[in-house]
């Protein structure tokens, strides 16, 4: 089966990507942006089709590998 | 309004990255991932509460600076 695991920073994080885009987005004058944040996506796609037994295997992978879970969230889209 | 920007590469297109989890994954045992995919979100906050017209910036936007349109698609999800 296949699953998106989106990994974000916690709120309150610098976010210095996320800055530099909305500085972008001024000097290409798109307004109306209040903010931005960026995050990183991962398309996995497991062997398994029982969705808990992937959610158990994606969420040992986000805290050991994926994820830095002091600083970033993340979330299991199955 | 809030949008999530979810921008990956378009199928074909080689991922280093992915790889380089699949690797990782590999070597810390993790059984059954047949294969990963990296792409990059970003969360964006708009003035505008209308979803047509933040449908219309955010495709802008992503053309011209968040998404290389060559290599990656684009999903815009308000």
């Amino acid at each position: 089966m296949k699953a998106r695991v989106v990994v974000t920073l916690k709120n309150g994080v610098l976010d210095p990507q996320g800055n530099a885009i909305e500085g972008a987005l001024d000097a290409l004058s798109f307004q109306g942006i209040q903010s931005v944040r960026q995050g990183k996506v991962f398309d996995v796609e497991l062997d398994t089709d029982d969705a808990d037994e992937a959610r158990k295997t994606l969420t040992a992978i986000c805290e050991k590998l994926l994820a830095n879970t002091v600083i970033e969230d993340f979330e299991i889209n199955l």
